[in-house]
């Protein structure tokens, strides 16, 4: 039994007794929230979301690279979201490598250089700043009047804003 | 007051009774997850997540592009996971446009035509099994004994394995 099953039992139970049908596609917030990956980050919990309420886009690191800019800009345009809440966290793995030795350790192992640019980073206020400046720049994307950028502390619990 | 604001204030809530300060930094359950952005889909109450868990990787459409990749190699080979969790959802916005009309649209606004696909589909089981193989045929993630797609179904809040 894999853990994937142990989940999927949790799922059934879920399903049980779920009550949500109804909830329409637009996020009744009009928030999208772009987050770190990392498991110690719940962005469910920190925000106190529930189902209906937000997009949650979220990856190894929580930075801007194309795909977030897709995903905003479909959350945006076709779903009526108008505020951008970007979060990093402290004690991020992004903070533990360089792009050029895990490229060069997939290479030597693989054989092939990974096409994608691994997105690590040394300071995290400034990949916060350079995040935001990512989608504040992007052409795509129509609402920027609140984009505002965290910093979640994985020790403490608490969300700090980056200015 | 934004909506921002009411979710800082929330966040304020969940510090001051966080006791999750000392979790490590792998997921304990070895498991990622990726998942459709969707504001329906939330993927701690559905799966019986908790804090410290699990990865949690997510875009419009819940599908596979580089960054994805990028984010899935990072989880398995420097933070041990070696089990993927892939949910798409029915009622799925990715349902209603083309790539072609979207990007368009935008060209028409903005002067400039967006140099990233838009990931749209029209069969919901056949993207879950395109996205599965895109994972299945990546050279830079090692392990794939335990790669599962699934539908989750926004309206009776079950989900489906796609095979």
């Amino acid at each position: 039994m894999t853990v994937t099953d142990e989940l999927l039992a949790n799922a059934a139970q879920y399903a049980a007794t779920f009550d949500k049908g109804t909830l329409p596609l637009p996020p009744a917030k009009h928030v999208a929230v772009l987050a770190c990956m990392d498991a110690r980050l719940n962005p469910y919990g920190l925000l106190g979301l529930s189902e209906g309420d937000a997009h949650v886009i979220r990856n190894a690191g929580g930075v801007v690279t194309a795909d977030e800019l897709r995903s905003l800009a479909i959350s945006q345009r076709l779903l009526g979201t108008t505020e951008i809440i970007l979060i990093h966290h402290t004690d991020c793995g992004m903070l533990t490598f360089t792009d050029d030795g895990f490229k060069t350790a997939i290479e030597n192992e693989v054989g092939i250089r990974p096409p994608w640019a691994a997105e690590a980073f040394t300071d995290l206020d400034a990949d916060v700043r350079q995040s935001l400046r990512r989608i504040l720049e992007d052409p795509f994307i129509p609402v920027k009047s609140s984009v505002r950028g965290f910093v979640y502390e994985v020790e403490s619990g608490k969300l700090r804003e980056v200015h």
